[in-house]
């Protein structure tokens, strides 16, 4: 089998980071015949630069047609005050739209070597496995209107549109269910339908989909801010958290911080199954960003965006032994002590970007 | 003088909490001549068992008519089917539309006597001392369409609409600034301008109104999603920070657990000072809910009520010096290791809600 694989390395670290998943892919494809063939293509900032967008339909088509695509991060201050449109961010937006990536899974996990980095008491976290899933191509992100008029006298007005259709809840609803019936079968869903009417729907739809579908998944539902607050009092009594695009961008950023392990954490946008093929679209991306204050200077952690690909192993091309031994060399450098300077702690040995990738793969 | 002060106890532990402030105002008006005036009204699940609305018309005209507004807490299971448009939290949100009630003032402070009750390392908790200026009367609380529709097929589609004016960032970023000048001199606004309209319109006027009113205060912005990991990662970072109604209800909730002293955390919510009389409409409420699990036990906390009452001193009578000595009886209090239920400690002496508010009212 060919696999095809679309890299989006983007800007800052993306580059450096994506040089350490290249390295395991040729690994995999001259010791394991795995089959991947990868091209490569601009998005953010970089593509800015180069073609005035951020992303140009030539790579828009290159990730439709993708097996997968492996995007890095977007964004820097030189592209602070590029217009709204074309702003580097928009380049990862149009990506999810397009390619319909609907659902964001975001694990919150936190690696026991680095328990005591967490902001949090270590017995809290200890042991932490969340799993974040996130609507992604609905909401305030995408919803119209989104303007900004003029209104005379000095005035504007900026307005955003928050849209929800009853199939875009159910769906994203069921991929929770679906996931947390491998994982501890437990869902809680998170809105604000004390006062939206996005929350209201959300909610009504939710308990439906568990009523009809997953009567055996444990459903809780919470208010997204007490939810807030839950993650930080106590997060290991949550499973799965299923939420809308704004609250899964907000709660999911609080949940990678509780870990300690931000430099660690990866995602996976999926779309749905072709009725066809059942091969569903999909990019891999870690949650950190563009980090451009360590920018080329070799010394970002690789982590996030390896673990990423091991997610690519296990939901676009089902090579779950591959994605686990993957995860499982991750797990055991960090038992060794080999750390980034971000994970850096007492004893352990400080690597830049490329020992780091050396060393997974080795492992 | 006559000072006027509306109660509004509302359900679960408000009425329980809103005693023992009761108390305090008996005590100031019998020893220290203050002239508190108070009436009493309903809001939340009881006012709509009462009248079939979260508040009556007649309490409306009260809490319009009051030198200030005491809330207590709203909603319950009782309530959780009642229709949308009476639901509890609409009586809360009507006071603050309704009254104009604009800026929503959250502190979020770490009792040293409670620092090890943070779910946070003691020593990213101890001192902390951030004020959260969350615009309380815009964003996608109240903005229009706000409506659930069906589009036939099953399928409905609800709309929230996040509208910000000019004029609405402008006075709770002066707000946010004036308060800066009496703390650290140190404001963060956050939003999300990488994605929303409101963002992108946020962070020019809070820029604008930096560079022309009050160029000597230090600035920055932060994306909310960062900002929520900054809160969780190193949350001694802030003085201020300004944000919109949303993000500063999931933030400040946020803030509100790392202190570890959820119970005792009040806020204000004021008008614009009237152009004759320099009054200003205002509201004090716990950051803490209804609690309906442990209302009626004579267990709840009341120290967020009485804190609230003492910024209603603060910020609606001018009366420093008493809200000063309110907030330094309860420090002692905390520091002689008197504690309900909620922040119980080792070594500690636990009291009921009664004797808690008698303690502090004896300090
Ligand atoms: C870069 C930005 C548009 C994005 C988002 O808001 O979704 C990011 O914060 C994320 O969480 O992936
Ligand atoms: C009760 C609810 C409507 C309210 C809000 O969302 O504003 C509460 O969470 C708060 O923060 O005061």
């Amino acid at each position: 089998t060919v696999r095809k694989l679309f890299l989006l390395p983007g800007d800052g670290i993306g580059p450096e980071t994506m040089a350490e998943v290249r390295k395991i892919v040729a690994y995999m494809n001259s010791e394991m015949k795995a089959g991947f063939e990868t091209d490569e293509g601009l998005v953010g900032g970089c593509a800015y630069d180069a073609h005035g967008v951020a992303i140009s339909e030539g790579d828009m088509a290159k990730a439709m047609a993708a097996d997968a695509v492996l995007f890095g991060a977007v964004g820097g201050p030189k592209w602070d005050a590029v217009p709204y449109d074309v702003r580097p961010e928009a380049g990862l937006l149009r990506l999810r739209k397009d390619l319909e990536l609907f659902a964001n899974l975001r694990p919150a996990i936190c690696y026991p070597a680095l328990a005591s980095a967490s902001s949090l008491k270590p017995e809290l976290v200890e042991g932490l496995d969340i799993l974040i899933v996130r609507e992604l191509t609905g909401g305030v992100y995408f919803g119209e209107p989104k303007t900004i008029t003029d209104l005379g006298n000095g005035q504007k007005r900026a307005i955003d549109t928050q849209v929800y259709d009853t199939y875009e809840i159910e769906r994203i609803a069921s991929v929770a269910f679906e996931l947390a019936r491998t994982r501890k079968n437990a869902v809680c869903s998170m809105e604000k339908r004390n006062v939206m009417k996005s929350g209201v729907l959300w909610n009504q739809v939710v308990t439906d989909v568990h009523k009809t579908k997953y009567p055996d998944v444990k459903l809780e539902h919470m208010l997204a801010d007490a939810g807030g607050m839950q993650l930080v009092r106590n997060p290991k009594q949550f499973d799965v958290i299923v939420t809308d695009n704004l609250f899964g961008d907000m709660l999911s950023d609080v949940a990678a911080m509780l870990t300690g392990s931000l430099g660690m954490l990866p995602s996976a946008s999926l779309g749905a199954p072709d009725v066809k093929t059942g091969k569903r679209k999909a990019l891999y991306e870690p949650v950190h960003g563009s980090a451009p204050d360590i920018a080329g200077k070799a010394v970002a952690n690789p982590i996030a965006m390896i673990a990423s690909f091991a997610m690519c192993l296990r939901y676009s091309f089902n090579m779950i032994k591959e994605a686990d031994t993957l995860e499982k060399a991750i797990a055991n450098v960090l038992e060794k002590g080999i750390r980034t300077g971000d994970i850096m702690a007492e004893g352990c040995r400080q690597v830049g970007t490329s020992e780091m990738g050396d060393t997974i793969l080795a492992e």
